[in-house]
C-alpha cells in the first residue's frame, strides 16, 4: 500500500513506498533535511511535526499525530501531513559554482590559456582512397593518418566507428571526421562521419562535494560552458559528513547501493536540469570528468570507503580508471566516459588535485599555501618544485555544522555580528537582509573575533564570567550567548552561541592552523616565508579575512598575499575536460604531492593544543594582531 | 496470426509469424535447406512439395496444395504441411572439428609447445599490506606487484575490479588473484578474488565458416578442450557461398542484421550444446577468439561487406579490435571480448592468418605450400622469410555446389568411384554405406579422374562422343553420365555428371592449380622447389591425392611432401586464445603476408586457361601423370 505525504508549509506530496523515510520522502520533493547522525536518531537535527495520520518509527512503534518525531526515523503507516521547521532543513539551494567575488580567477577563455584537447574529440581526416594497387583495408588508410595527427594513441575501435566506417569514408570522398574518446591507457573510436557534419559534443563537469554538488555543462568543440547547476548532494539525507556517509555506507545493509543511487541521482538532477536550459541531448554528453573528495568518489562509484576510517586509512584506489556512463545511471550517453580526479590519500581527494592545477601550484615559483574548507578542510603548501597536503575534519563548524543554531550561508543566516562599544548590544547583518534564522560560517568567525574584542570570550576562547548583561546566561548545556532574541528572529526562538559551540569552532580553527603549521614545519619555513595562501571553496566566499586573522584561523600576512578562487574543485573538472595538459598535470600532482596524515604522530597535537588560543599561544605569530583586545 | 508449419518426413513442426519464409522456419527446427541464390529464387535448389494448406509466394500470390515451391520464396497463410525431399537439404551435421585422419598434427597439450597466456588469466600476486607509513592505496600496492609480473601492460580496471578489491586483499591476507582480460590495446582488470579460490574460465574458439561453424570450449587455466561441436552456418539459407551471402546482405532490406543475426544464433546454439555437455556455465566463458574469411568476420560483427566485391575490393577493416560479447548477442559472459583473427585482404581471412600460424610457415625454411579449399579456396606459399598468398572461388564444386546430383560430404554421398575395366560398369562406395544420394567433392574429382582413366571424358574435360554404354546420355541440358540408376539411388532418380558439372569442375581445378602457378611466378620458382604441401580444411579429409593430382589440381610432387593438417582455422582460434605467442604471430602474419588478387592483370587469365586440361596443357608439369590414360 501506498501513503500520501504532504509536507507543509510547502505544500508539496509525494507517494511513500512503505519503508521509506520523511528524509527520503522529502528529498524526493527536493526538499532537504539536516542529519548528521546518518539516520541512527541521535543528532535530532531533523526534527519534524507529525501533523495528521500515523507514523511507525524505528524501534518506538506506531505513533499517532500530533507529535514530534524524527524525520530519519518516521515511515508513514497513513497518509500523513508533516510540518518542517525551518530549523530542520538544509535551506534553499545555495551552490557555489563560480566565484564572481573579490580576486577571482581569470575566466578568459580556455582556449587562451591551454590548447584545446578534450577527453572527446573530433578530428578531421583525408583517407588516400583505394586503388587496384593499394588495396589496403579502409581502416588501415585510416589508422595512416590518424598516426600522423596523433602519434602513440592506442586506437580501439567501437562496433559503431566500424559499422559507419566503409560509408562514412565513401560519401565523405574520403574526408571523414573521427570521434576520439580518450579512456585512460587507450583512445577509443567513438564514432566516424563524413567530415563537416560533425554533431554537437558536450562534456559534464561535476564538483562532487560532501554537502552540495556542482556541474558545469561545456561545449567540447569551443570550450564555452553551456549551463551551470548546482543543489545539495541527496546522500545528505544520511549524515552531514563524510565519516558518517561511510558509517552507513558500511554499517547500513544496502547502505552503499543507496549512498551511490544518490549521488548519480544528485547529478543527474543537474543534467536534467542544464539540458533543458542548453537545449542538449542527453546523449550529446560525451565525456564527464569528476572532482570529489576519496569518500565522495568512492560512494559515487559503489566502492566500499570502511577501509578509509579504519588505520592505517587507506582508499581502495586513487587513480581511478575511466567508467562508462550506462555502468553507473549518469543520464548522459551511455558509452560517455566517467572520468574521476585522482586523490592522494584518504582525505586528499581528486577535488584538491583539480583544484591546485587551477590554482597554478605546479608552476609557480611562489611557495604557496593553498586552503579549502568546505565540510572537510584540506592544506596544500608548496611551489612547482614540491607539494606537501593534509586534511583536517574542521570543515562542518565552518559551515554551521555542530552548532546550536548553526546553518549553511542562505537566506537568514547571520553573516555579520557587532556589538556596541562599551555595552553588550549586538548588531547583525544576515543574508538576503531577513529575519535571522541562524548563524552561518562566516557569521560564526565574525561572532568569535567581534566577542573575544569586546572581552566576552578570553583568549582560550571561553565565556568570561559576571558580565553585565542578560545575553551571556546559563543554558540546558552550559553558558550561552544570546545572539539574537526570539523576539528579533525569523525563527521564534533565541538564537545563541554556547560554550560548547565556542568549544567547537576552537577546536576546527586550531585544527586548520596547526595543519597548516605542520606542513610548515615538515619543510623548515616559517608562516612569514609564505608568498600567497589560495583560499578556495566555499568558505572563501563571504569571508572577511581580517576576522580570520583575528581568531588564528590563518596566517598573519599582508592582504595582498591572499586572493580568493571560488569553486576551484569544478574549474578544474571543467579544464580537464577541455585540456590534456591539465588532465596530465592532475594525475602529475597527485602523483608528487606529499601527504601528511595529521592523524598519527604527535607533532600535530601539539601545534593543535598551541592553536587552542585566540588568536594562538604564540602571539608572535601574529604580529598585526597583538594589542587587539585585552585579557 | 501465427500458423503451425510441419515438415516431414521429419514430423516437425514449428510456429510460424506472418512473413517468415520456409526456409527461415526450417531452419528454426535445425532442417538447413539448399540455396545458391540468396532467396532470389532463381538457383531452384529448395524446391519443397507443398502437401496441405496454403502459402503465398513472392511476386505469385496465394498458392494451394499439393504444388513445389520453392521454400525461399514461400511464407505460410494456413497452417501447412510441407514435405522436404533430400533433393533440397543441406544433410545432417558432419562438421570438421578435429582431423583424425592421415598426416594429422600433433595434437599434444599446448603447454608442451607454447607457453601459456590466455586471453583471460587469473594472475596470483601477494601485496605489501598497508601500515601507518606506507598508506598508498589498495591499487598503488597492487599495480607495483602487476608491473613485475606483466612490464608494460596498459591496465584499465573495471568497476567491479575496482568493487571487489578492498575486500579480496583483506580477506585473503593480502594474496590475490587478478582476472586479466586483455583486450587490444590495453588489459582490463575484469575481477580479483581471495587467491586459491580463482573461479572457472573457458574461452571459445570458433571457425566461422561459409558452409559450416565450429566451436571448441577451452579450459583457460590448462589449454585442455571441454567441449566440441560443429554445425552449418544458419546465413547458408540465405546463399551457398560468400558473394550471394554479399548479395544478401547488400541488396535485401535488413539482410546485414539478418545475416548478422544468424551467424550469431549458429555460434549460440553450439555454445549451447557444449555448455550442456561439459557442465560449464555461460558466464564461465570469457573470451572468444573467432577465425573466418572476411566476408564471415563482417557479417559477424554487422559490418557492411559491399565494398569486398566492388573494385578495388578492400575490406572495411583486416585487424579487427576487440567487440564484447554483450554488444554482439554471443551468450557467453557480456564482458567477455570477442577477438577476431586479422585478415589480409578481401578474400584472405583470419581463418587463413590462424591457420599458417598452425600450420607452422612463419617458422619454416622449407618452402611450403599450404591449400585450404573450403566453400572458397585460398593458398599461401613461402617459409618464415616471405609469403605471398591468393584467393579464388574454387571451393564450391568440390563441396557439391554447382553441381546436377552434388551434394556434401555426409551419409549418402559417393565418395569413390570406379569402372569396370573393358566397360563402363560404374562401382561406387558411400559415405555411411546406404544407397547414394548425390556425390560429394571427393567423389567428383575421383569421377573425373576415373572417367578420364577410362577415356569417357577427355583431355579437354570433355565427354567423348559415341562410346557404347547407356549411361552416356544426352539430357534436357546437353550430355550427362549416369553414375547410378534411379534404382540403386536412395533418391528415386538417375544420379548424374553433366557436361555443365564437367565444366564447373575443370573450372574449379583450373583456379585452384593457376593459383598456386600465379604464386611461383611472383616469386620466381618451379613447383618442383615445393618442399611440403600443407592441404587444410574440409577438402582433405577424404581426399584420394593421387587422383587429386592426376586430374592436376595439386603439384606432382611425391606423395610424402603432403600433409593434411585438418580444421587449421579452428586449431588456430584455439591456440590464439591460450597463447600470446600465437595471437602475436596471427598479426605479424596479416601484417607481413602479400596479397596477389588474382581477379586483376592477366597472368591468372593465362594460366587458368593452360590448367583448364587434365592434367594440364604442359605435361611436363606432371611427370608422374604422364602415360596414363589416352586420347
Amino acid at each position: 500500500m501506498t501513503c500520501r505525504v504532504t509536507f507543509i508549509p510547502d505544500n508539496l506530496t509525494v507517494e511513500a513506498d512503505k519503508h521509506e523515510s520523511l528524509v527520503t520522502l522529502a528529498a524526493r520533493g527536493d526538499i532537504f533535511l539536516r542529519g548528521a547522525c546518518g539516520g541512527a536518531g541521535t543528532c535530532g537535527r531533523c526534527r519534524v511535526l507529525l501533523v495528521s495520520g500515523s507514523v511507525v518509527v524505528r524501534g518506538e512503534g506506531d505513533v499517532h499525530s500530533p507529535v514530534e518525531v524524527l524525520a530519519c526515523r518516521a515511515c508513514p503507516v497513513t497518509d500523513v501531513v508533516i510540518e518542517i521547521p525551518d530549523s530542520a532543513r538544509l535551506g534553499s539551494h545555495r551552490v557555489l559554482i563560480e566565484e564572481h567575488g573579490r580576486g577571482k580567477l581569470d575566466e578568459a577563455p580556455v582556449s587562451s590559456k591551454v590548447a584545446l584537447a578534450p577527453l572527446y574529440e573530433s578530428v578531421e581526416l583525408t583517407m588516400t582512397a583505394p586503388t587496384l594497387d593499394d588495396a589496403r583495408d579502409d581502416w588501415s588508410r585510416l589508422q595512416a593518418e590518424l598516426r600522423k595527427k596523433a602519434p602513440g594513441m592506442n586506437p580501439l575501435m567501437t562496433l559503431g566507428f566500424a559499422r559507419d566506417l566503409p560509408q562514412a569514408a565513401r560519401k565523405g570522398n574520403w574526408r571523414v571526421a573521427v570521434d576520439l574518446a580518450h579512456a585512460g591507457p587507450f583512445t577509443e573510436l567513438a564514432g566516424i562521419s563524413t567530415a563537416g557534419v560533425s554533431s554537437p559534443r558536450f562534456g559534464l563537469a561535476v564538483d562532487l562535494g560532501t554537502t552540495t554538488v556542482a556541474c558545469q555543462l561545456v561545449n567540447l568543440s569551443d570550450g564555452k560552458t553551456a549551463a551551470s547547476s548546482g543543489t545539495y548532494n541527496r546522500q545528505a539525507a544520511f549524515g552531514d559528513d563524510v565519516i558518517s556517509r561511510i558509517i552507513y555506507a558500511t554499517e547500513e545493509p544496502g547502505g552503499l547501493a543507496r549512498l551511490r543511487h544518490e549521488a548519480v541521482a544528485t547529478v543527474n538532477s543537474l543534467i536534467e536540469e542544464m539540458v533543458k536550459e542548453a537545449g542538449v541531448g542527453y546523449g550529446d554528453i560525451r565525456a564527464v570528468y569528476v572532482a570529489g573528495n576519496p569518500i565522495m568518489t568512492h560512494l559515487f562509484l559503489g566502492v566500499d570507503p570502511a577501509y578509509l576510517r579504519l588505520e592505517p586509512y587507506v582508499p581502495a584506489v586513487n587513480s581511478w580508471s575511466p567508467v562508462q556512463a550506462g555502468e553507473l545511471g549518469v543520464r548522459v550517453h551511455p558509452r560517455a566516459w566517467i572520468h574521476c580526479a585522482p586523490g592522494v590519500a584518504s582525505y586528499l581527494g581528486g577535488d584538491i588535485t583539480a583544484g591546485l592545477v587551477v590554482a597554478g601550484l605546479p608552476e609557480t615559483d611562489e611557495l604557496t599555501l593553498f586552503v579549502d574548507i568546505g565540510t572537510n578542510g584540506e592544506m596544500v603548501l608548496g611551489n612547482r618544485d614540491w607539494l606537501v597536503g593534509c586534511a583536517c575534519s574542521a570543515g562542518p563548524s565552518f559551515e554551521g555544522s555542530g552548532i546550536t543554531n548553526g546553518m549553511r550561508a542562505v537566506d537568514g543566516a547571520i553573516e555579520m555580528v557587532g556589538i556596541s562599544s562599551g555595552g553588550y548590544e549586538v548588531f547583525w547583518r544576515t543574508i538576503g537582509a531577513v529575519p535571522p534564522r541562524g548563524i552561518c560560517g562566516t557569521g560564526l568567525i565574525d561572532a568569535l573575533a567581534t566577542l573575544r574584542e569586546a572581552g566576552v570570550i578570553d583568549r582560550g576562547g571561553r565565556f568570561v564570567a559576571g558580565l553585565d548583561t542578560p545575553r551571556l546566561r546559563t543554558g540546558l548545556e552550559g553558558r550561552e550567548f544570546v545572539l539574537a532574541w526570539g523576539s528579533e528572529s525569523g525563527y521564534g526562538r533565541d538564537i545563541v552561541l554556547s560554550e560548547a559551540d565556542l568549544n567547537n569552532l576552537m577546536r576546527a580553527k586550531a585544527a586548520v592552523f596547526a595543519g597548516i603549521r605542520v606542513m610548515l614545519n615538515a619543510v623548515g619555513l616559517d608562516a612569514s616565508d609564505i608568498q600567497r595562501v589560495l583560499i578556495a571553496g566555499g568558505f572563501g566566499r563571504y569571508l572577511n579575512l581580517a576576522q580570520a586573522v583575528a581568531v588564528g584561523i590563518l596566517p598573519d600576512l599582508p592582504v595582498d598575499r591572499y586572493s580568493f578562487l571560488g569553486n576551484t574543485s569544478l574549474k578544474g573538472a571543467r579544464l580537464a575536460l577541455l585540456s590534456r595538459e591539465v588532465r596530465d598535470k592532475v594525475e602529475e600532482v597527485a602523483y608528487s604531492l606529499t601527504y601528511l596524515d595529521l592523524s598519527t604522530g604527535t607533532s600535530f597535537m601539539d601545534e593543535f593544543m598551541l592553536a587552542l588560543f585566540i588568536p594562538h599561544t604564540d602571539m608572535g605569530l601574529f604580529p598585526s594582531v597583538v594589542g587587539q583586545g585585552g585579557d
